[in-house]
């Protein structure tokens, strides 16, 4: 780890020698199951480097993105504020340069962005696919947003409810902002930003047919704030046809976007049912049941999501746990029983269940069958 | 968890409430991929109960399996040493009896066996798929294995550099062995039991043609020996064509099994390779190299396997990393560069290694290739 | 791990050779920080064997609560409720013999118990510190009341909101419990009983001076419940003048327990505050604090719990986080800052929070200082 | 995490809210217990930032190492290679100013340092308490060392085993080095980098009386090479006589270092007798011992160190384990016995153990006594 050479690079590049501890450098696959006609494309739409008010060289965002199982990241940093730039070039356009050259070797996408960063309203807007960062840095956020437009650009409405921005604590879709909508200028907006969850967000996309976005907003190194074994970071699961910075573009032109934050998915439910079905299978859906007797029913979920179920309504015919957790990656028994003496056979059985954190609206899970046949 | 119920059963049974939190009571899987043509059953054949010297009730046995991943067990308690026998029935029967009826809602397969429990020689013997195990309880060994040849017992040599009974720390085959391996009534061999491994007796098992096991041998419960977070006990990967006890038995008679203990993986080759094989892939296999330049090949591994490779012998065209571990169930980057300044394409290159924890003898590495192409 | 040896012993009895990894058999402390004038005991005084409905053997409770850090525990079979007295003994005084015998190397202090199971009411009492548990075994549950009471047990009721014996999920302090509490025959009550918590056990507690008790209530190896790296086991901890059953006994009668559950603390206000003053350090108390300017406070935290504090009140002079969590093991940072221009000093300044998991009542948090002072 | 804010420090400033899980922002301590007559200072005194090769803001290596427990660090970019300076100020006197304005709230002394970055010889030096980097930055090395001897700065040599510099794999002591340590001008050695130990290095700091670093060259965030949960950077222990920049600077000057890395302690007896006489406690030293019967001595460790101990004498009287790790935070258990049948009582017994992980040379482990009574 020293000059002539990218530090963590190092390890491979100068060490030929054989080792036998696990490799330090490794990408651990975030497991999302994809959805029929689509390429799954794991993202991170809002970061921040030292060329703004971040804390990294842009070539780590690319290898945290890496190392996190995602494929692609977009680099906003803000236009307006360099905190920096006594120590840092305020050339808009390096940072993306910089980690674009990073991204390459690895596969990582990396879209070209920039955070227009005002006073509410509008507050902040990620303008994406731009071309020329610096042109975009103009005094009114009207003609920022304009010349973003005329570049191509994609923009959301950034962290909606954020304190400092909306202090009561719920954000407000201003005037500005439909009009912005109205426009087709503003396509999409944030309903997770780090930390924070904005229900109303997620209601104003649904209303507003906003595309949803979950992103990190990190400044620090990742790790600091997502440290191994803690929760992971939020990603922005984007629906492509093809695997491209265009594929990603028209997905969010589409609005095919789920967020995955704090071990919830929320998004449409055309994109939600079939995630759940591709991730949980049930392992013995077929067994006799004679009167009240109790049968376990493994169910395996291979996905990185714990799902929530709560039952949703009783069935006539048999007892079924109220609720139960399909964990990551594990079977668990959904215990189920006869609710009569006279319980024999009954063919297909439907149970089901709301999951309550799949969400296709701030207050609407969704609700799934577990499918057994009683012989 | 109180009167009238099988504690953790209990969990199910009685708790009918909503939950959030991961559930408690699931099966973690082992992820090694199939072997083409075979189904592969996870087995320990060498446990303990409280009806010998073990610490546990039978029914737990099943219950640490299922959650362990496993698919079948043995319970092989002592014929001649009951310590517990003025507490506990010394029905030598029981163990079984009281595991397999535990075994059956959670789809585990559980075989009945013993253990002859005499010194060397021949030392351990465990007798697997006898019918009366009581009948085995006689004063001379041969006797009792006569018994369960009667009984069409499949038996193995468990142990065999334990160092009570091999001070040397190496073991022996003795005359008795190799009697009982001629007639045909000796047919397996313990290379693993419990954290100790035995490479000589990986020897035998190839030079005399014995199905190997690697088994926990475990007295206490699981946990006690291997926590949540630390190794796994060892595990027998039987290769059958049904998943029963028939399937088992037909697999154990052909030698059809592999030995998974503390990452390493043991056995024949024809199992070892596809397993490997299905276990990685390479992600970008084909891409340009020019000149000496530096690429980066991104080889993901499904499996719960670290495979620790060594590079077996240079490549004429290209320079690749002298020694990598690719990690479980994570991608890993394997450096690439041409040797000369003429590199230039070259179509497809298999590189040589050695994959030191894949082993078809004591000293026997599997060599595999990492297959790419130089466009 | 074989013949004639106590299994999980045996890795120190018979392996004389050097070893580098970790020992696998060992104790991890409780940290818990003493009360002035008392010896802490960790205690867990509920939990079963073979010898009623568990499923394990004695000794494996005393080597269970040497790893997890106890210091006391209690066997506490059924009487009434033996499901496999076909295949183990029904006396009733024989796990306690086992265990016992088991706790002496080990320094665990085995406490001689009986649980008298019956229908509620009275449901079930834990009677300790027992002679003889097979006269115990008796018709009438008063007669096994008074029969103990004539062997001068300690007698407290368990898990009085067990949803099997209470289906509301809340319990109900019957007119028999009243009439033993009055007699002063009934003594103590689980407040927690595995998983599940009873605020109004504990107003009982509190409003008929009974002594507190959280216990597991283990039936199954208790990593099956408290897997390595989940949360640990309940705990009583028991505030003596000596370190012998004798002194767990006097401080029994005398009320002196504090219930340790979940990352809540549960007992007297006598004993909860010192626990908090000597875990907590402010490590720079003593700083200027000029008009609005912000500074951290480092507070360092030894024990095991993770305190959640809340502000109670704010502070004429300065603003202080509403909220914050002194993690376990760690040195966190609580912003505080002046309130107005004109902040300027103030000498002593004592910041009043809620520890909202350390209750003295089911709704009542304790409240404590953190002092600084502003020079 | 937005404008305006440094983005960790947020959490904190912005989020008056209360908040129950762990608190993020946390300082891990590094338990290694002091030396009587010493305060213990934990440093790290070679890094990088974006100042020079390195890929974080110099505030977020004051970041890392309060979190990690540490208490001192040292900014050390190359004075001769700044990849960077297209984009970053290549004022070399800025990373250290950055970098100590963060480090006063948090309690982090930071030690103002350069490396001279030059073939072999000299390779690569580090210049610590030096006043201007700026004019260190010359064409000769003599030169820059000059400089540095003037700004009256401590110089020590950097990675002398590192492999692009020495491509023996072992390093070697070179003239020019000799030169300037019989001048007192190099005084210190790093016999620890990052993940690799170089033994002759450790070798020549007894030799010549060089101080021994163990540093982590860190160029990325830490956690990258760092994660949490693997094994924590190597750290440089200072026993100083008060807890300041000139306290470390004395303590250097007389050679006062022990250096802590993957859990080897390596420095002089004087200091690691005591530390391991702190660490760790006989918790039942007095117990009688007849005949050949086994006993189990309990030992407690305090620190963050697992011993590795292996018997270095037989003793006459008694046998005691060959081997045993003494865990960090845990008890284990010794296991001794008779080692006739005439055994009984002895009084006052030394095992004598060497330490294979604390070495006061590259083949010299310290050997210990753990002291029991036979009654």
């Amino acid at each position: 780890m020293r000059k002539f050479c990218v530090s963590f690079l190092c390890v491979a590049i100068f060490s030929f020698a054989a080792c036998a501890a696990p490799t330090l450098r490794a990408r651990t696959p975030v497991l999302i199951p994809d959805v029929p006609g689509y390429i799954t494309i794991k993202g991170d739409f809002h970061m921040h480097t030292v060329f703004s008010d971040g804390y990294v060289w842009p070539t780590i965002r690319v290898e945290e993105a890496w190392r996190d199982g995602l494929d692609a990241i977009a680099i906003s940093d803000h236009l307006e504020y360099l905190p920096f730039k006594s120590d840092v070039s305020p050339n808009r356009d390096r940072s993306y340069e910089i980690a674009r050259r990073a991204g390459d070797p690895l596969d990582i996408l990396v879209v070209k962005g920039a955070e227009i960063t005002r006073d509410m309203p509008p507050g902040h807007l990620n303008a994406l696919f731009i071309t020329n960062a610096e042109a975009l840095a103009v005094p009114r956020w009207e003609d920022a947003v304009e010349e973003a437009r005329k570049q191509g650009a994609y923009i959301f409405y950034n962290h909606p409810g954020w304190q400092r921005q909306a202090p009561s604590g719920v954000g407000t879709l201003y005037a500005e902002h439909k009009k912005l909508i109205a426009q087709g200028t503003l396509r999409g907006i944030e309903i997770v930003n780090g930390p924070e969850y904005y229900p109303e967000a997620f209601g104003w996309a649904n209303e507003h047919n906003l595309t949803m976005f979950g992103n990190s907003d990190v400044h620090e190194p990742i790790g600091l704030s997502y440290p191994a074994g803690s929760d992971r970071r939020p990603i922005t699961l984007v629906y492509v046809k093809e695997r491209s910075i265009k594929g990603i573009r028209e997905a969010f032109d589409q609005g095919r976007t789920v967020v995955f934050s704090q071990n919830r998915l929320m998004g449409k439910e055309d994109f939600l049912r079939p995630i759940f079905e591709q991730s949980v299978k049930v392992l013995n859906p077929k067994f006799p049941l004679r009167g009240t007797e109790r049968k376990l029913v493994q169910i395996h979920n291979i996905s990185d999501v714990n799902y929530e179920l709560e039952l949703a309504e009783d069935h006539k015919q048999i007892n079924a746990l109220k609720g139960i957790t399909l964990n990551a990656r594990q079977t668990v028994l959904l215990q189920v029983s006869g609710r009569s003496k006279e319980q024999s056979g009954g063919g297909k059985v439907a149970l089901r269940y709301r999951v309550k954190n799949l969400l296709y609206g701030p207050r609407e899970p969704l609700v799934v069958s577990i499918n057994i046949e009683l012989l």
